[in-house]
């Protein structure tokens, strides 16, 4: 790093700002469009409608362009990218520039398989609000090898926050970057998130679905370093407060939804 | 209008021509080809499951023609359309007229964006036996600008009931109108469907769900406004039932499906 | 035949070769490769995830040689297929051979419809570990009439044990021949498995599952027949357990994942 860090803190479940955020939230009902794989499309809606967001995923190149100018926030998942997804992800995040539209960038997998990390690039060439990731996606996408051989993460997340530092200050973005801990930082401050259950890593999409939580409270936050804390926050607390209540997988899932349309009520 | 209606009624379960329908459903188990939203596939297939039907997701333009003539019935949701999914739509709706399958339109934000609207357009064109939608979808299919931002509709279902009215008159179809409450029409008669619950709100897809259900009953009703009216109606009495057993959008939906699949046994 | 079966066995949850096997898979969580139909895919993952794999699913022609050579096991199910499916399930399936990859071919409503008739028939020419299917699927691809209708079998798994038999020995591939009893054989030995509840067939995908659960066990037991026996018994034995603690198919599904996370423990 080329200059020091302003400064670092720990955020955790509750705090008055957090409630404010998610009051404004569920107030506002901010418009998601979501263009992100095929194995969580339903549980991320499911999650945005439980917070109190509107989710809506529109994902052909014909028509982003004018729903991406209509949303109040752009999430783009490369999970389960296809060429015409590509197409659509690029033409939805180049709108988002030029119509001022916060977007999240998940590139899933990326480092570990040429053809997405070709488009990965290109998307955060088109400048992300935030990108989201566990260590080895970070870690890719600052150049370096993050051994990862999917949507595992082989190494954790605080070896990887000097390159999520790096990161946001080479691409302007906010970096959040999961995992036992999550980290979210701007390149200048580094906000620690703790929380969350070892049960969130045996449901599939959980990091997915965060990420779609961080594009609904970006309209509603007083920034994007707050919008993604925020949401890796209340993401934390709500999969704790799940997993007290379930036996497994299944009933965590179910119990996660019934708790995240509560919290804080 | 340019003629009066000819009848008005209320519907509510139970009754003994809702439970001979749900019966006679369940006794011949009707094949329903669904050709649906990404979002709502596998919770539709569960849907359709659990009241006794059997769903069948095929989805290709080489393969509908060939599965349209084998369904009972068949759905068509443009909820996440792209280039492909709007031939097989068009090819297996022209197929349903020329076979007689009985078919189910749900037009998910059609007037919202250019080319949804159009090719929902095409599909209106080939005669389906039942539109089903929000208020702002029918106003749109109407020609009316209704408002809406995706699937959300920001108008009643009584302010659209003029306009579903006048829709059943220049397509010939029945006009499935939902919101708080369900009216259905064949531009003539008009039976309005009391129940549900706002937690179906908060779980994604279940207008959808609707949908399908109602093309689920046209092999086995009387009409095709009996087949929506029932759905409605046996939609509703089941959101009711299921909200009472459940602690958020998460347990409403296991409820949901565990209370279709016992519903008037 | 045209020679005699050199062994039958009977196998049920628990014994020790079974709970040695998931021991095994809890160990070292192999990559599943998934390229699945869309009903499915959540379910998939979350299955897998449950019983202690890594699912991941890849699925476009650019992508998949490059992933299939870091799985461990991959799964090609055909049931929502399209033209750009039809390709990178080809490319990966090629892959799967060159590279000694095992894999699990799904050949959903295979006999059914022409266009996936004619993919399912290059797939099995590309050498599956495993072909799963039912009754009917199984009579169709050994060149019968097997009466399908799309998911459904409508013959008895005993009564398409012989066509099971001869596709293996014709083949070189285990068959995993699912119903009431499930049959899995190598064309050498027939092991039957009881178990399961009929509230399986009221959950969508749930043989799709068993198909994504055999690909995870291939890697970590002593043969294909063995990998095929071991994941039918357990997804019986979790099925029959989840039917006794849940109300119908919403909480069957939810329980069936819990119990698979903690079967054996």
């Amino acid at each position: 790093m080329t200059h020091p860090l302003s400064g670092m803190e720990a955020l955790s479940w509750p705090n008055p700002e957090l409630l404010a955020d998610l009051a404004r939230l569920r107030d506002r009902s901010p418009l998601v469009h979501c263009i992100t794989n095929a194995v969580v499309t339903n549980f991320t809606a499911n999650v945005l409608l439980a917070v109190g967001a509107a989710p809506a995923m529109v994902v052909t190149v014909e028509e982003v362009e004018e729903f991406v100018r209509i949303a109040s926030a752009l999430l783009v998942n490369v999970g389960t990218i296809t060429a015409p997804d590509a197409d659509a992800m690029l033409e939805a995040a180049g709108t988002a520039g030029r119509s001022g539209t916060p977007w999240v960038l998940d590139p899933v997998a990326a480092g570990v398989l040429a053809y997405r990390t070709s488009v990965v690039d290109k998307l955060v060439g088109l400048s992300p609000t935030v990108i989201r990731g566990n260590a080895s996606e970070i870690l890719a996408l600052n150049g370096l090898n993050g051994g990862g051989r999917g949507v595992d993460s082989t190494v954790s997340s605080v070896e990887a926050l000097p390159a999520a530092v790096e990161l946001a200050r080479s691409t302007g973005a906010v970096v959040a970057l999961s995992g036992k801990i999550d980290y979210v930082t701007d390149g200048e401050q580094i906000i620690s998130v703790e929380g969350g259950h070892e049960l969130m890593s045996r449901v599939t999409g959980m990091g997915c679905t965060l990420g779609a939580l961080i594009a609904a409270f970006l309209p509603v936050s007083s920034s994007p370093l707050r919008a993604a804390a925020t949401a890796s926050a209340i993401f934390g607390a709500v999969g704790e407060h799940a997993a007290t209540k379930s036996g497994g997988p299944g009933s965590f899932a179910v119990e996660f939804l019934d708790r995240l349309s509560t919290i804080g009520l």
